[in-house]
């Protein structure tokens, strides 16, 4: 399985995803699920992927094979006039490479869905965050929404849900991404170190930051004890709550 | 949907449920999920129901049926021998019930799987905690694993994972079946108020706690509340780390 999450925050986008992948229980591998493009000072994009990895490899393949080899009248994500119309190209590709790969698998009985959340910002545009289904249609957050997951997103819900509004800082967002993704990797075997990170500042046009977080990273370890600790110490402060009965 | 969670603690069994289902998002119903039995001084037995209605109301229907009209040759949940038959006779309701109507189910598109978390202990034997699937077959925990959890069960599993282990109190695993409660409740709709909550301590044969929480509940709103605020001031004592960049 996967977790992937990004946040769209006014200070600007945040991206984090693991590089686990399994085809059942005893196939289990190390794939990144993260792909950066930036162009300076005119755009920086992110796709993160999830779900059936033939399909989301030949979308991935597709897209770069497109600003590789350039054809006058084909849209690519280097010269896509707007962020909408990046997630338009995502969304054509995922729907060119289902019809062509997703009746087969299909019919075999596999599943091919699969999403991918794109984000990014061009210059002349607002940053945006677009979330492609299966069928290559897809939604865009809002500030009352802003934040998209895809995979195994139900752990990591929580943490989001109670910390996470339009407003938060850049380094907030980093921090609550981080431990939403430490919740996911500690209640789900099937999402796996390392971690894929990138931050986009608004208006910059660029990758701030653009990491790989390694299984032994010192960091994100102090960060997940820390957390850990504070969670246990926020549990001895209502363990005397009587609520029993 | 559910969400239904059970502990199996040196010290007792605790159950906890939700009351909310739906047939589709926009037929949304109260029904209990919770069923309990008690012979004074002999036994005190829990089942909480997740899946399809239809076919757990029939399987609790059929157990409550053949206790209130005994036949010499079927065993029931009053006069079952062990835990173990409990389960058993459970498994067995499943199967029949599932047998007459799954396939019609089925055929229709619909989905009649169910499972049923047994939780008791009879005098003579000790406390023990059972999780049935669709088929009729069944699970036990184990020090290792001492909680079982059905339906919407991926929002309130972080917290267990981190503060439940067999030799938690009950006062604590009280506590962190309602908080567990609590994050599910926060991030999915399908879950709902009001909850049912019930207790068995080891070797007494009786539910010491069987209640009910309502929407209103103080004492629950205070737990929430305190939690939030201790998420939060956790989440203060983490922010200030330098994971970033």
């Amino acid at each position: 399985m996967t977790y992937c999450v990004a946040l769209k925050l006014k200070a600007g986008l945040i991206m984090l995803s693991d590089t686990r992948t399994n085809a059942g229980i005893d196939n289990v591998s190390q794939f990144t699920k993260m792909f950066t493009w930036q162009w300076p000072d005119d755009r920086a994009i992110c796709l993160m992927t999830s779900g059936n990895l033939s399909i989301t490899q030949s979308v991935i393949s597709l897209l770069q094979d497109n600003i590789d080899n350039p054809k006058p009248d084909i849209k690519t994500l280097q010269n896509a006039e707007t962020m909408y119309q990046v997630a338009e190209i995502v969304g054509d590709a995922m729907k060119y490479v289902q019809g062509r790969f997703g009746p087969g698998i299909g019919a075999a009985g596999e599943d091919s869905s699969a999403s991918i959340i794109i984000s990014g910002q061009r210059i002349g545009g607002i940053p945006r965050l677009f979330l492609v289904y299966t069928s290559g249609n897809f939604i865009e957050t809002t500030p009352d929404t802003c934040f998209f997951q895809i995979g195994e997103h139900k752990y990591g819900k929580p943490i989001l849900d109670r910390v996470i509004n339009y407003d938060t800082s850049i380094e907030d967002g980093v921090i609550a991404a981080l431990l939403s993704m430490d919740s996911t990797l500690r209640s789900n075997l099937s999402v796996g170190m390392p971690l894929d990170f990138a931050v986009i500042r608004t208006d910059t046009y660029r990758f701030e930051v653009k990491k790989r977080i390694e299984a032994d990273d010192e960091s994100f370890h102090q960060l997940s004890h820390a957390w850990s600790d504070a969670l246990k110490s926020g549990f001895n402060q209502v363990r005397g709550m009587s609520v029993y009965p």
